[in-house]
């Protein structure tokens, strides 16, 4: 990357699939998996299954699918769902939770800390007033990562008293993990350590593990079933997905090297504490910084070739395979310069 | 009444046609509101009208059909909407805001009084960050009085700042105005005082005005011919609806009258307070009492007689036109007496 | 009636209650039937209930609503139902039955009579290929008397076996009864004969039987509680509903009556043949009378002062209780001297 | 392809990407088409967008979801759509149509040929009654070449009388054209004059042209900027979909090679009609056989080892890239031999 390019830290889903991908693509095993099952795909899936702890899993085309499609079969309609406030099925899914899966969202106040709803909070919204004219209340829905917390791990033993207040309280748990590999590396745990007590998960290749299109939903054999039905529903099954399931695989090789993006993160964050900026240490890949004016900061960011998106209400940097440490420390050079 | 049967402080709905009500309803002129216009709801129509301050209205069987209707209408699938916490449309219509008019919810803290948002905090929230794939935030529907907030009352002045502040930021205002008549009663102010600037408005007849059956919702000429055909759609358009026309207009003429449902929760809450328990002291004809154990407490109203709901995780009582100052009375005396 | 009074025959939903109906509106026992159950609306569920031989009834606002309640119970996101062509679901509830109950329909062609399936087109269209991604057909939904095809009976022997072609291939069965009691009447057969082998049943109480509002759905217990929650969701439930429940209990009083209605269509039929419409022989109280031009032959008849509609490319005359056999020969004189 | 090894005629959808399409894939240049655009996957919306006659396209993981953006943004609830009967859209994509379009079908017979109805067809049911309580029908959904006709094309001076009928009389169009590609090379004109008068258009990669994943909607620049969002709603918006763009691209440039499989289809139908079977002459790549037992036939082609599908109560064979006429005359020998 030359002094002039820009850095591109808007997201990790920009990230390329390299000369391994590429090729693994190329000579991937493919068939009919709308008619048939692909055994590219098949191989993906039993392999994401196992990674995440759960007997099936299915290839979605992103992780808005996999979301939507696991409250369109939690919820029937007019269902009331309980949720960390500022979560990704919120804010960044174009309303398909209420209007397409039918919910009704109670958002969840972040009082155990970043993200992290108090299990005693669900217990107490999950219980409302009985009654054939009240909602019902089905469905907790956690997110780890939480994007909107600034990529904010929830661990183990605080996820195990969520699922099971949820549980207790007669709920289902679906948790969006679209960055879950991170939350595994940053905590040190396997995936499956995250999913316990879970009906199901969503889990993304394209982000920091640097597939170029996909995500997996995973849960068990029925839910599955019923999964594979509503994606060919909402025109999410493909033909010879084996190209991309490929890609898959080669991704989910590559979780342990998320650990370098959670260093880069933690130099960024330092870097830009000591030039003045205030910043969250972060915990995986996201940096979040709490700035006086967005837009004016996201103008000047652009102006000298380092790139960052809005994020509730502050600036939101992450770091992925496709930039390096010498990147993050040409974009602090660039930041420190020109007083941003 | 006689001293054992319950008093029944439930809600203002439970009122009964009286003898001049019933009179109307069998003198009224009918004919066939699908097929044409019956007359004596076009009658009721304009009056509505009239008194909320809209060009036209229409009858709905219930004032959730009439807020359903006014949010299908204003809402594209996935838009989001502002409304303050715990209000009617969120927690007491079954989802349906979500489900059917595809709305996704962005709850509003009551961070200028009861069931009262700032306007700044609806300019916040109305500004989201832009991108064909962000959600767009279109409506603010507002309740007054708010019911769950114990029958609160916005006032005209801050009132007409959140309809500024929606509409400064390119959002449709909805108001559910179901009980806007105490509102108007309590604040001394026509009813269309408290409409302005609002693009619909629901108010119920059935509530504290007496009518055993039906609300309207009101709004511009095009929002009512659109409205029309989607009453059809849920199937609430209905035939000779002029005999419960008749009672809604005789309940209009009973506004006035609503003071005196004032008072009896006055002199409740009052009562309620000498009796040791914490009470806010009511805007309108809603008593909300904070206790320590909802269904105990039920469970002991029930017992000597007094029949209240749990809202909010408080005891609610409605005051209303088929229960006297001596019931209030009666009531407190048994509550007293019981030591509930 | 003058002899200059428009005569209507639009539709059997024009009658108006009468004074017997008036008073019994009147003195009907009420109570708030979202909050419990109002007595006069449980006398007349229960009756309606054993009139059409199911468990259970709900009280709702119109035919409309009782069909899409029926439709949305029975009906999973795109499950295929098959229907007779031309069936009131398809074309005169705004499409509720696709976009609210979410059901793709399959029409059944008439190859048994006027609006009469055979009961082999019910089990050839209900066994499609096998396969997660292919339509699930669920359901088979009847009308009888069959507005369509001219107010059209499917008698007992006939409907039997659509209901058992229905349950060997794995459908549910919902009857659109809107006119059920004519169909009963011409058929000379209690109304629960028609509803033998049926999951479901809507019937009017506001067409010919003559209340102002209102329709039952009727079923087993455990889809009457699903039924009631829904129509609260659709905002149908009513507070005082006994008012209108009372003229619904005088209107089942009256099936009987219905076979003047018949007389009188007969009559009409009869008399436009003479004077060269061509009509076909009515079986219950409506006439169908193909036309060259529907929209001239329509404002002939307005002009002349007899109401009809059109309806399925002919004229529609409906008789009822508020037209009498002079009003039919008065009609017929109109329309004989126009020379319409 | 050994003697042994199944000959696979199920469907075009089975075709593999060759080592040119693979080696395109590997080469490809990508962006993260979700927050900017991809550039391969630029170029490919834009070379599809000119050869189908509009000015804009946008790439879909699938023909289903293709149909249904366009859909979903053509209808409003409870919209009724004509559609020839036996359509993709109404047999194959799971109801969606009806239940997240919202749109109520009224199928049109193939009074015109197979798959073709006339435009007076469109004409007649194009006009109902007017009334706000009536449907609105707003939309032509046409099929070309028609799937479930046997891939029959409509020529393009029939498709023009039905646009130009669908469009006097107030309804928008849109053409399912997932082998618009074998409708063009038969009928030897260039797509684009099949897409005339139409709204909007969707068109499949991965049949007959052999991609492996993807179709494109095209139609106008701001029916394309809705889609997008619509495509993001639904879970279809994809990262890097320059790797399946790209394989897009190779594909757009094989369209005269289908003349080949239209070759082989009717050497496959010639051979077929030889030993006995009653087949229509192939118009394109589709093969319908009439057979007395589907059921059984499908088995016995399984056992020999000869790949179909069962399709509208006949046996349906698919020819494509990846068998040869070698294959096919194989396939036609074990047929034969077996006595089928």
């Amino acid at each position: 990357m030359t002094n002039t390019a820009p850095i591109d830290l808007r997201s990790d889903t920009v990230t390329r699939p390299d000369e391994q991908m590429s090729a693994a693509m190329a000579a991937a095993e493919v068939g009919d998996d709308v008619l048939d099952h692909d055994p590219t795909m098949r191989a993906l899936e039993e392999r994401a299954a196992r990674l995440l702890g759960t007997a099936a899993a299915l290839w979605v085309p992103s992780g808005t699918m996999g979301n939507l499609i696991s409250l369109m079969l939690h919820l029937k309609r007019g269902d009331r769902f309980l949720v960390p406030r500022g979560s990704h099925v919120l804010n960044h899914e174009l309303g398909s939770a209420a209007w397409l899966a039918g919910g009704m969202p109670d958002p969840l106040e972040w009082d155990a800390g970043p993200g992290r709803p108090k299990s005693e909070t669900v217990r107490a919204q999950a219980n409302g007033a009985p009654g054939y004219d009240r909602l019902h209340t089905t469905l907790l829905c956690l997110e780890n990562t939480h994007n909107g917390a600034g990529g904010s791990v929830v661990p183990p033993h605080e996820h195990v008293k969520l699922a099971a207040a949820a549980r207790d309280s007669g709920l289902r748990v679906h948790l969006d993990g679209a960055r879950i590999w991170n939350a595994s590396v940053a905590l040190g745990v396997p995936p499956a350590a995250l999913t316990v007590g879970v009906d199901t998960v969503q889990a993304c290749l394209s982000k920091g593990l640097g597939a170029p299109v996909g995500s997996v939903v995973a849960g068990g054999e029925d839910f599955i079933g019923e999964a594979r039905r509503v994606r060919k529903m909402l025109g999410g099954g493909v033909r010879q997905g084996g190209v991309l399931a490929a890609a898959g695989l080669v991704a989910l090789g590559r979780i342990d090297a998320l650990a370098e993006d959670h260093d880069k993160a933690r130099a960024l964050a330092e870097g830009l504490a000591e030039i003045g900026w205030q910043v969250t240490p972060p915990q995986t890949n996201i940096v979040l910084a709490a700035v006086p004016d967005v837009r004016l900061i996201m103008e000047r960011l652009q102006a000298v070739g380092v790139q960052a998106v809005p994020m509730s209400g502050q600036v939101r940097f992450v770091t992925h395979r496709d930039v390096s440490k010498a990147d993050i420390e040409e974009a602090l050079r660039r930041i420190g310069k020109a007083r941003v």
